[in-house]
């Protein structure tokens, strides 16, 4: 492991957040609120990364240096992220808690009286929410062409499709063409929303939350704050579009518009949201007597929110009966498309285990037979499906294991679950104690520090987190 | 298909069943209770059996009458073993769960005042649940000779080990022997309970509850009943053992003591009881203040039963604190050895899929290494891992469709995810309403079919049932 290499990125890193501050600075300037915490959080982590770039090397990254990278660079994003929220006021734990949900585009939420604090420190959540969301999609691409062959590898653990598409030969332009993709979209719900009557401040922080699949609002309410149906609607779309793979959005513009529509998990993932929110619209037009129009509306908003790991609400779902919520605790385990902001499992992870089950079900009935798995009509390689397993199986395991601890901690089952499932599919709000009007607050500092680590490991897809604390990773 | 083989051999199925029925008469006659529903069943099984017998043939079967076979025999028992429970005044869909639940060796029941039915009814039960036990054991093996290529395949499905063990060479010669080892060990703790205290009566229902891995009492306190720590230990130990494979102990028995310590699958069987229990002891010690010994038995009981998936109970463990619950329902996702008469997952299928991760893990750092997944030393070939996945993912999926269903139904989302685990893993109790001192009773009759449902795949090692659900299964 060299080090050097790895502290003089985060060191460049560092530099590069320190001055993205400057921009909830000049929010706070504009409201008249106090400078203090940005100044100081631009100081220290610029200083900070002016400190580690003096580390500056030649030496080339290798695949072990590549991972440490990419892990440390979320923790560290994370820990100075906090500082403003510290110099608000906020504890360091829960300050930590909150930036980490921001950056891996969670969004759950240690505040529990939301508008009491600054419109600066709000705009500061939710721009690391569409830093977050601008790493995923970009930073592991960019970092690619240093790592040579390690970054296959580490494409892969990050957009998990099938096998990485290639969209241009340079993957530095790919990384470009997806940062433009997410502007642009990014811009575009902008508009939508200050047509739709928002103001400016409440329109980005809106967009920050959707286009990162994060979630945070700057109202206890969140969405259902603005009681506008056209807001929703808005939101429902974006929300779905940030939920899908950028580059196939990339090629849906410039190649071919058809392409969405021939895209196997893209198909899947609205065959499953379509599903999903026809199911809830019933059980909620049974269970709450609302009409069958405002039940559609309530159970699209919602199951696009939390199965793409987004977790904004336009009502407290914890009120709803018991299998309104099941719908939405089995979609959580769903998750987004693989190349999208959102996190979860992965829409082709099921898609692609589906399909293996079912024909290892023909299998048995015809033995000798050879077939294989598809996907966009191309055979899947048994090694993706191989990794595809333990990525579930790890996943699973940290899952059980995040329940465990939390219901020893003194929750009930269903917060424990729910908890642990919104935080490691960075999706936001859970069930009970977490539910989406409710806080993380309550839960102990142990906890937290364990749902620190889900949002952690769950937003770099397991794998890079989980093999730096392997004692492989650490061998010669 | 040709059913007039399936036909057959469920006639012969009946026949013996009818011939079984004559214990709960004798025991009706010996307690001075109705014989009526006794002599009735035995008529109509008996005759139902004689009149399939007539469809005799010499045709031979294949793949797929094997696997209708083996479906149907369940069913079928279960329809005419619940013919005495209707003659005892029981709905007959309560009847068919209840027998449903004893041939599977489930152990859930809907009696809600066990005591006020008569001892023979509650006899038949318990004697339903040690056929059934024998049936997992043997039925596949004794069938095998007869479906050529088809039977390993079959085996295969339902002993879920990593490759069939050739016991001897002559597989009806295994079938002997693994009935002789089920015999001998149910003698033994006969022997044991009727030494420490125990009427003939309750030392049978409670060995044919623990051979099995079933869990039916005649009790509604269960075990609890006996207000004994030695019945307590002796049926923790008998579980234990039932819930290993019958082939390794016969192996240990007559080749090599050690051979037990050396298989992989019993020593994480081993080390994952001790785990639980460990854990459940101070967990229990710390939340219900009892002693660390009493915590200790407590602890070792319900984690043996539950992860044998027996399911017998010493106390309402319904009451415990939420993370107590919390490991019971960790473990019940478990379940017991392959080879045992034990249902879920099965500790085998959870060992390989955790080796495999880690090989994967392993992988991504040393990409071009070439190692494999071992157990018993020897390499897993990739098309056992294979199998193992699709069995999961169909298992979670079966589990996830019949929690949502219970919701939907009405149920809270602990009775519902607990109903459905308990029965697809053939445990017996849940939490909740299906707590091990309440009963499946209050379940909609929609959810109590889903629950049948659950306990006949989940026996059959989830394959041989939904093939007949598929398209492919009924094409020429």
């Amino acid at each position: 492991m060299n080090f050097k290499v790895v502290l003089y990125v985060l060191g460049g890193l560092l530099r590069l957040l320190g001055l993205f501050m400057i921009v909830p600075l000049g929010v706070a300037y504009y409201y008249g609120e106090s400078l203090t915490p940005f100044l100081a959080s631009i100081f220290i982590t610029t200083l900070t990364g002016l400190f580690l770039l003096s580390y500056k090397t030649d030496e080339e990254w290798m695949r072990k240096e590549g991972f440490a990278i990419v892990a440390l660079s979320w923790l560290a994003a994370a820990i100075f992220g906090a500082i403003p929220f510290m110099l608000d006021g906020i504890s360091p734990l829960n300050s930590v808690f909150e930036a980490m949900s921001a950056f891996t585009t969670t969004g759950s939420t240690i505040l529990t009286d939301i508008e009491s604090h600054p419109k600066s420190i709000l705009f500061w959540r939710g721009l690391m929410h569409w830093l977050g969301g601008m790493g995923i999609i970009v930073l592991f691409i960019a970092i690619l062409p240093k790592l040579g062959v390690a970054g296959r590898q580490l494409f892969r653990a990050e957009a998990p499709g099938p096998t990485e598409d290639k969209l241009k030969p340079r993957i530095r332009d790919t990384a470009k063409i997806l940062w433009m993709v997410y502007f642009v979209i990014s811009f575009l719900e902008v508009l939508a929303l200050l047509l739709a009557g928002l103001s400016l401040y409440d329109a980005l922080n809106h967009t920050f939350a959707t286009m990162a699949c994060g979630g945070f609002s700057n109202y206890a309410l969140s969405v259902g704050a603005f009681k506008s149906p056209l807001v929703e609607f808005i939101i429902t779309f974006f929300t779905f579009v940030a939920g899908a793979n950028f580059a196939l959005h990339y090629r849906a513009i410039y190649v071919d518009k058809n392409l969405l529509l021939k895209d196997d998990e893209f198909r899947f993932y609205t065959v499953l949201t379509l599903a999903a929110s026809g199911f809830l619209t019933l059980l909620l037009w049974r269970d709450l007597g609302t009409g069958l129009f405002d039940s559609f509306r309530l159970a699209i908003f919602h199951v696009v929110t939390i199965m793409t790991s987004t977790g904004f609400a336009t009502t407290d779902f914890n009120l709803w009966s018991e299998s309104a919520k099941m719908i939405l605790l089995i979609v959580m385990f769903i998750g987004a498309c693989a190349g999208s902001t959102g996190g979860g499992i992965k829409v082709v992870r099921i898609l692609i285990l589906l399909r293996h089950s079912r024909e290892e079900l023909f299998k048995v009935l015809h033995p000798r037979a050879v077939r294989s798995v598809k996907f966009n009509n191309k055979s899947v390689p048994d090694e993706i499906i191989s990794s595809i397993v333990s990525f579930v199986v790890i996943y699973l395991l940290i899952f059980i294991s995040s329940s465990l601890i939390l219901s020893v901690l003194g929750m009930d089952i269903v917060t424990s679950i729910t908890a642990s499932i919104a935080t490691l599919g960075n999706i936001g709000p859970g069930l009970n104690v977490v539910g989406p009007m409710g806080s993380f607050d309550p839960i102990p500092p142990l906890g937290k520090l364990v749902l620190i680590a889900n949002m952690w490991i769950g937003r770099l897809e397991v794998y890079t987190v989980i093999l730096l604390f392997t004692p492989e990773f650490w061998n010669k």
